[in-house]
């Protein structure tokens, strides 16, 4: 390993510790595939037979071809009062046939005479014995100092003595383990300091839990003070509040501290996204490098100013992890971020035109009332349309109404949309029956449309979202509705503010279908 | 303010910059009133004039009675080349009337030539004038420095030049901001004592942003180097990967650096929650020390360990924090919650019966289906009646009926709602028109029943949400929808889920009336 710091994921281990992050034999495969080709050194695969899904990963993994990361098995070390090749666990670790094995022992006096209820010298002997059978049988060995940080402070001298009986049994490497995450990056950089200078010949490592939202802190704390291995989990998965998040450590290591950790970061961002829908969990926004709003502008000033210079509001340029700049409108925007939204779609609004105040008043007024265009830019476009002039009407409404019947147990509700437009002064009339009051309403109003316009029928409904905006009036509270409807190429969000889902459904749908035919033409 | 370090929440403000982070005048004065309850030292409203909303906020601010906390109005420093006096937005300052103004300047000189297009020297006087101005018109005044981070690494000398002129000014407080949330820890730290060093007269703050998942721990770094104010916001909302998170550092400070920054730090998890609902955002599960998850144990080793000594895998303990233990997956633990709530209620549902069982298997099955029960108590305690056999119908459903009616511009909606029920034996038949669909087969309801119940009479909707659980099947996803329900004494929740939002506040609302009978005996 020539890298001043590698990579030591446990996603696949640590990570499905972590509440509604499973992955099964399969997916665990799958993802370590894409963890070796984004360039990870260690992989840890799980605990061989603590469970089915790990005992089917670790059989899959020996047909794996991987370039280049290795895959490591986890366990503890031996039991107390009982002889190393004797332990049935380590056995398992042995039959895993990894060419990394990872053990995790006791520093904490508490842990050692409490928990696992044996001898402080014991508990030395176990460390030494289990690395160095380990070792003796040809792996490499990663020893995990659980709860590092807190034995340290707890017992200084005891907590570098159960390093030393690791170091003794030849220990590749010394992983120091904040495993309550309750260590703030100063003192994390101090034992570091005072473990570097007690076992110079061993390098240790640092693996970090995120309870005081300091994981990736501490773990660059340590890397300052002479770690080489980072352990954590991309997306920060894991127990509790999580594990040390990969996908902010790795890109800091690479673009703020100069080190090459991984080939290719541009690849991070697919990476992250690929494991929330592998474990069927939501992208958190707000993620460090690869959310999806990390690199988003709201306030009109900063809209401004990024476009005059890009780094003036960026950290990074968003494209060296794989993300993207993107310019929000709001009620805190400026004309710039509407300007720049009316040149994305072609839409020839001048900066200071009274045309441009028109929409940017007009869409402060709606905000005001509820609206919000951050993900509805179809709206938006509809906006300036309008004040363009470009706008055509095609069809108005006369009225429409539906109707919701539930029976006692047992019968399926029914749903009823009727509605009544002119469309290109001709008047059309339509009943349709749908699954919801709305989705009845969508399909009278499609079949209403339908003759005019046949390009319609390509049309569908595939996102669909509801926020009461005002909790405070209960059933009268104001409902903002979010639609994004395809036609199989493109995709146009609109927005719908109503006292009633209903009205605002309806608003947000019919935006959709104005802005579909505007831009037919 | 005799804190070793205050705490300036800019939720209001800065929050507000974040993407699905929309809050009402309303909204902000209800946040306000919370957050000066819990402790914080100043709250930043908004930037007067700016947008409709936040002028709404300061007239209403003028009423606020506070009891500890402070409010500022936010802005810039004078433009280039006009008097101070003359400049509009310095008015909107004063005009908000509140005891503390904070305006930011700029400290990059990239910024003062490319983006602003000043001198540097016109760039001082700017500062200098703004800050000298408002403290002449009586206000505490705040100093932001924007990007004072990324400017002192460019020209340090001059981003404390602009410190300094601030310093002239008569500034209470220099803010150091690291803007674009680049900067790493090892960094604020020599850079805060630097400024330490330079203008030893005036104190300094420290405001971060998360775009490396490293805002909490910069902002402890600069408490270490001598900062006496953090800024952040609650549950670190904010523009692209959002503020320093003061649910996190708050804690660190109170519980880890022995700081006593607010009176009772138990009540932090409450507010983080409200300011989620308040704003319609989901409750981030792994959020540090608030998290649902930040105290739950899923390992059965860890689970054993933490029940022989707590603090074994817990850094702090979760009372502390407001927020509890939780064993997953364990049938054991899940019925104590179960018994712990009936135990609350005065029921008698004991341990291990199979009364017990049927509950918690019920729950499990519900909250597969999406039910929670966390905030709707009413429908928990109906299972447990139910479960019981302590549970009287009083009623039972033909069927119910709604509709709306929209009339084209102008005309308001149209909302009937009928419901057939059977009441203690006889037919009740009734219609009621309303604000909505909901409303309307909420009073049709009441109307049917109260002639045999007329102590229903005092009941009243005091809250209703709706959450869209799987957006991904268009209209056709499933809607939960959370109902609080009062009758002047008491509240009490209750949740229903369906396909249809209609059907699921149905659910929910009549078993808030139903519980509301069954107390009645």
């Amino acid at each position: 390993m020539n890298k001043a710091v590698n990579i030591y994921d446990t996603t696949l281990r640590d990570g499905t510790q972590g509440e509604g992050f499973s992955l099964s034999g399969l997916d665990k495969i799958r993802l370590a595939e894409r963890l070796d080709a984004f360039g990870v050194d260690y992989i840890e695969g799980g605990w061989p037979g603590s469970n089915p899904k790990d005992v089917e990963f670790f059989e899959e993994a020996k047909k794996l071809k991987l370039k280049h990361a290795k895959v490591a098995a986890f366990g503890s070390t031996r039991r107390a009062d009982l002889a190393v090749e004797e332990d049935p666990q380590i056995k398992l670790l042995l039959d895993a046939e990894t060419p990394v094995v990872t053990i995790f022992g006791k520093t904490w006096a508490l842990h050692v005479l409490e928990v696992i209820r044996t001898t402080l010298e014991e508990n030395c002997a176990m460390i030494r014995d289990s690395v160095k059978y380990l070792k003796g049988a040809g792996r490499e060995v990663v020893y995990d100092a659980e709860h590092f940080f807190d034995g340290y402070k707890d017992d200084p001298e005891y907590a570098l003595q159960t390093l030393e009986a690791a170091a003794e049994g030849g220990a590749d490497i010394l992983v120091l383990c904040d495993t309550n995450g309750g260590t703030l990056p100063e003192e994390v950089k101090d034992i570091c300091g005072a473990v570097a200078r007690r076992i110079p010949a061993v390098p240790f490592g640092i693996h970090t839990h995120n309870d005081c939202e300091l994981a990736v802190a501490n773990a660059i704390a340590a890397v300052e003070a002479g770690a080489v291995q980072v352990q954590g989990t991309i997306n920060g998965y894991g127990e509790r509040t999580g594990n040390c998040n990969l996908t902010s450590v790795i890109p800091i290591l690479q673009l703020k501290k100069g080190l090459e950790v991984v080939p290719d970061l541009t690849q991070m961002k697919n990476l992250s996204f690929f494991v929330d829908d592998l474990s069927n969990n939501p992208h958190f926004s707000r993620a460090a490098f690869i959310g999806r709003t990390a690199f988003s502008h709201k306030g009109g000033m900063h809209v401004n100013a990024v476009q005059k210079v890009a780094h003036s509001y960026e950290h990074i340029r968003p494209e060296l992890v794989g993300n993207e700049q993107i310019i929000l409108v709001s009620e805190l925007s400026g004309q710039s971020n509407i300007l720049i939204k009316a040149e994305e779609l072609g839409l020839p609004l001048e900066k200071g035109s009274e045309e441009a105040k028109e929409v940017l008043s007009r869409v402060k007024e709606l905000e005001k009332d509820g609206y919000s265009y951050e993900s509805a830019g179809g709206s938006l476009e509809l906006l300036i349309r309008r004040a363009l002039g470009s706008y055509e009407k095609k069809w108005s409404l006369s009225e429409y109404h539906c109707s919701f019947r539930q029976y006692r147990d047992g019968h399926s509700p029914v749903c009823d949309g009727v509605v009544k437009l002119e469309v290109e002064g001709e008047p059309a009339f339509c009943v349709a029956e749908g699954h919801g009051v709305v989705n009845a309403l969508d399909k009278a109003l499609r079949k209403a449309l339908l003759p005019f316009y046949p390009a319609i029928e390509g049309i569908r409904l595939i996102d669909y979202k509801v926020r009461i905006i005002d909790g405070e009036e209960a059933t009268a509270a104001k409902t903002r509705v979010l639609i994004v409807q395809s036609d199989g190429e493109r995709s146009w969000g609109t927005v719908g503010v109503s006292d009633s889902i209903i009205e605002a459904s309806w608003i947000a749908l019919t935006d959709g279908i104005d802005l579909f035919l505007q831009r037919q033409g």
